[in-house]
């Protein structure tokens, strides 16, 4: 039994607090088939960041650039600063049978499975409003305000979960884990991108 | 964390040989979620059979009029008895959140998908054409011409491959079983027929 493989864009999304950042970094680190999507910022790079390697650090006009192009799968302002997914990688990565996670918040999500609709969409779930913010606040990184407005964001990411393929809830992270590979490794049987060859 | 499910329809389907059968009542003694799709026939019950559990036992007339009324999701004639898998049930089982798993040739599984698209299609693939041989010669019930003509039959459907959503290599048998387990637990957590609630 000989066979080919046709690489996967793999989009994890879900509110702030629900786990996704966690989720992604466990797959990306156990399944060797995944490689990182190094994205473009304008903010500067902080100690220890390497160019090209953590981020591609670009200036405004380069980024305004590269928008212009349609050289993002997706992009948005955080913090007066610029962040994209750049196209041209995850297209050169899935013709040569690599596949690509992204770790996304739902506004780039939809972005990209707009224009990547052959993307494999995950949306991560907490159990619970009240968990959500919890898990908010016990970060301790975000001031009052900041964790009301991811909240009030929540409600509306929970409500457009149907726009994902699949729904994981994030109750207790090894469960949640295991469902999400489970997906990825189902999501490798699928004949658009398996490709076995029978054996005479 | 509430939720609610809608049932989903599998479909097993692979050439003759390639061990479907065996993948398909394990899954079902192993999944509670699915129920077993009693076919309709027009043979007569063989010892120890039980009309409605086994088979429908039904007269030629009836079968007619159940195929003129579009009763049968798909049929066939085998060895010139009509064989077919009633719609309502599975309808039925469906709405009730109850998955079903059908068990079927190519050409059946081509009719369901085309009757039923939303269902979930899963093809077994031997891992070589000489495997398949030795294997519908070792069931020794089959004619010399039959193992002919359906090793013929399993270059076209092979061929086919394409038309069905995941692609298994039956290989080893307690791989191919997971592997296939892993595809239909993926398919529970799809946003089409999972209806997660975020509790307050």
């Amino acid at each position: 039994m000989r066979e080919a493989r046709k690489g996967m864009l793999l989009v994890i999304s879900g509110p702030s607090g629900a786990g996704k950042g966690t989720l992604y970094s466990r797959l990306l680190q156990a399944d060797g088939s995944f490689t990182f999507s190094v994205s473009y910022t304008t903010r500067g790079p902080r100690p220890g960041e390497i160019d090209g390697k953590d981020y591609c650090f670009v200036s405004e006009e380069t980024f305004a650039e590269m928008v212009e192009r349609d050289g993002f799968l997706e992009y948005a302002a955080v913090h007066g600063h610029h962040y994209g997914t750049p196209h041209q990688p995850v297209l050169d990565a899935l013709e040569q049978g690599r596949s690509v996670m992204l770790d996304i918040d739902p506004q780039g999500a939809l972005q990209v499975m707009e224009k990547m609709p052959e993307c494999v969409s995950v949306f991560i779930l907490p159990p619970s409003f009240t968990e959500l913010r919890r898990r908010l606040e016990g970060r301790g990184t975000e001031q009052p305000e900041e964790i009301e407005r991811r909240l009030r964001n929540a409600r509306g990411e929970v409500a457009m979960m149907g726009r994902y393929q699949y729904l994981v809830i994030n109750d207790d992270v090894n469960a949640a884990y295991e469902t999400l590979q489970g997906i990825v490794d189902a999501e490798k049987q699928r004949s658009c991108r398996y490709f076995p060859i029978v054996d005479e």
